[in-house]
């Protein structure tokens, strides 16, 4: 196996397209082309969480595929306490960060073996969010403006979300409504870093939430989400399967009932503490393989 | 293990409770009370089927539950062609066919060693509809009108629902919408047996749509449907979870990409085809067990 | 489903052939044969453990096989204290128990919907012994000359094989050897039972190890024992595959590191006392179930 | 994650160490020492096969373990027709090379963050001989005599053999029985590379026969193997066992009924042809999990 860090953007050292690629043998399976996951973590916009990185890419390679994680631009440069932030806010960059990996991915996928008919991208929390913006955007002007040439690396077979937010409409009622101080000073902090305001207007809010955009086009997707997720709320999930079936485009749904925010694997690989170890969640990753195959991946 | 057909009604001898009840051994676990599974199989109110009925029960004993199954009032007397059906329409006979069977269970509860703390309902399609009417109306007056006084017997600890119609309101419209001669046909002919009339008026169908009436005396759900199920569409499920989120219900809930209607354990047992043989989907059952014991039982 | 319960002798009420049938369905897989399992559960010859019984025919009635049950001639009559025993030792009779539960399983096979070439026989701890012996006297004069006529009864397609006694010369050896006075007794008493003396000489212990009778007529052994059982040996197991590789014949074997003798299925729903819960050693079910789809049954 | 090779030889750029490190986080599971399996490939002493290398590398690290993989000494200097050999014969060297590895392992233990107390070796094949080798010489003078002072870095906390060879006077004897021209001249040409001489003799057999040197020390043997092995015949696992048994060592062993030599994971991330794929043989890596567990690892 090979791993290799590629920068993203020049003056962004933190913003990096990371392959880990499985070693092809002169003795068995030579010069075979493997599917890739693109993995693109969580971290509410202020950072990009190890916990949704290496963990998820070591049980995909160990089912035989490629990975590529993208560490993308986000608010935070340090997490010290105050925090130093960034000075602007990281949309779109962090959208054309994904776009940027992308193109790396297709320009090296002969000499990587990628099956380039074969990738699917998996997000989690703000990753998901990032994942599902990419997803609905590919082939619209925000991407397109900008890598007009380039639309031929942004074939997606598959999405897996996790825990994705993907309806910031949603998102802000019902904040409001909790009125949990804390959970509303997250989320003001967070939107600071993704749309440079704390308290976006309802015509920012309705722009990044990904879910109203899907269309025809949009491919197939896995997610999941936990009921009682008391940070992104579980509805979030719930209206992309609206939408789907509104569409009839094909998607795969679980709601677990019990679970924290952010249990990535939900086993002990990528556990914080003993909450992130979650036994009936667990089967995301295996039924994910499975729907995986269904779609030739 | 000891198996037994109880009449529920004098004269409809199709109308029965089947108990399949786990032998009480004098070597080990004796005298233990166990948790009870009650199987409501579905059949579009026209029949009750055998593949929501005996292979269920077979998984769950093997489990360590006892099991009944309830054969309640449908509209097909004889399945013959031409068909032979009931005068009447079913319901609420239907409703009242399970009222009595769990009358029956609380009344031999002691004798066949059922924990009455541990009573889950597991209904299939039109099964999961009734299933779901009962758990709705199991305290209102509905209900409670005719059994006042047996209001202790309706307790459930949990309802388990596969590919249930929740909600008439929408089923009509989809029917209208998609505009196919045979599935308006099947559904004209099941609503002449549910609701008298092949054509419902819309407070008639709001009346039978349970998920409407979900309230924050609703146990805890399990519920899964494939989403390209096209006889009882995905939202029947997916409104099950929105109005249990906006509840703050607790529920589990699985979208399955693939899969024809009506595929009960997905697997050889219960299959007349191999199109019911879905190995995805086969996951809802164990699953199911890991939620059991999480509600104790 | 159907259970019932056959006498098999005259005046021993407790020597029974339990059948446990699933239904045949007017609606799906009607009229179809199935396999068959014929459980011979353990109990040291002084009794029929329900432990390694209905658990486990449960279980292969949940994956569609017919199951039976068969409770032989054993050493104690009443199992109180003092126990009350039989006068005469249990052998051949209980061998022949089997013979005339096949016998009966052949008589109502086209009633009972088995497929007479689908037929697998069980045993546990000295049921495991009492099906190896059964296996390989089938087709010898122990068995034919009291049963010429019905040899086409004997057929076997498979042995499942639980911590068996299969060499009472190697039980003997290590018993003096490990030399603990319960032990000893456990299988003095046991061997009255069996051989009708509690030190039986090297002729009779050889007579009564079935692992030295296997021949190229033997069907395929499923066979599993825990290493550190203090009861009955894991040489028992490893001999019987020893032969088996001699011998060219097909078999499967496990080992599991750490369990106490007699673990039935090794799950909550067999278990006496937590030690019977053995996460590790339930993964012999699912094992043997592909052994039996490889056999064709 | 890091991948990095080292050489262990100087004068042999083909031996040596590959680390697969998990990288440690700053986020979560910070400074966490892990526990290490070291892969020892097979190849029949000729090459080093790729196949038991890098794939079950990558489902121990998705498990959360570092792994090693140890390139030793081996006859072929390049797989040409006819092949290059080398001019000596393999042995002790190869078994040198594990030593020289677990030293390179240990003198990195705090950097590499390698928890010492739980480094469990796997052997498959001729690898499983070397491991095997190694762990009944690891404190005798074969070993010591060239390594006294580092005996502290060839701790064991278990062992996991796949299809091992570990009785070289078994093989000699089937081979002549079996009496196979292709067979035969496989064996004398390997004999030429690991005892320097295609037929050799009796003594030389017993001595590279590591089951007949397990002794108390051994450490906790996980062992599987395919009953129809045609090239390593399964009694090489067999005797382990006894052996293991007789000493009242704690053991696991997994005999599959039918499989080709040289399975690996029997998955298709290590097949090169679809015989390399078979599924009930699968289950030996997720049993090799709880095993580790129980033993701490």
């Amino acid at each position: 196996m090979h791993v290799h860090t590629l920068p993203l953007r020049e003056n962004r050292q933190a913003v990096t397209l990371t392959t880990y690629l499985i070693d092809d043998s002169k003795e068995f399976q030579t010069g075979v082309k493997r599917p890739l996951i693109v993995l693109v973590p969580g971290g509410g916009y202020l950072n990009v969480s190890d916990r949704e990185g290496e963990p998820i890419a070591l049980k995909f390679m160990a089912q035989g595929y490629h990975v590529a994680i993208i560490r993308y631009t986000t608010y935070l440069l340090e997490d010290t306490n105050p925090p130093v932030t960034r000075a602007q806010k990281v949309w779109p960059d962090a959208l054309y960060d994904l776009a940027e990996a992308m193109i790396q991915l297709q320009n090296h996928a002969d000499e990587w073996l990628i099956d380039t008919d074969k990738i699917v991208m998996a997000g989690f929390s703000a990753g998901g969010h990032l994942a599902l913006s990419f997803a609905v955007h590919r082939n619209k002007s925000l991407i397109l403006d900008q890598y007009e040439d380039r639309a031929n690396a942004f074939n997606l077979s598959g999405l897996i979300l996790g825990y994705p937010v993907t309806d910031y409409t949603l998102m802000e009622e019902k904040i409001q409504k909790i009125n949990d101080q804390e959970l509303t000073n997250f989320w003001r902090f967070s939107n600071r870093g993704l749309f440079g305001v704390s308290e976006p207007t309802r015509e920012q809010l309705a722009l990044m939430s990904p879910v109203k955009d899907i269309d025809e086009t949009i491919p197939p997707i896995f997610i999941w989400h936990t009921v009682d997720d008391g940070l992104v709320f579980p509805e979030n999930s719930l209206r992309v399967a609206e939408k789907m079936s509104e569409l009839k485009r094909p998607y795969e749904l679980y709601m677990f009932e019990e679970g924290v925010h952010g249990l990535s694997l939900a086993d002990h690989t990528s556990a914080s503490y003993p909450g992130h170890i979650n036994e009936p969640v667990q089967v995301w990753f295996s039924q994910a393989l499975k729907w995986l195959k269904r779609h030739g991946c």
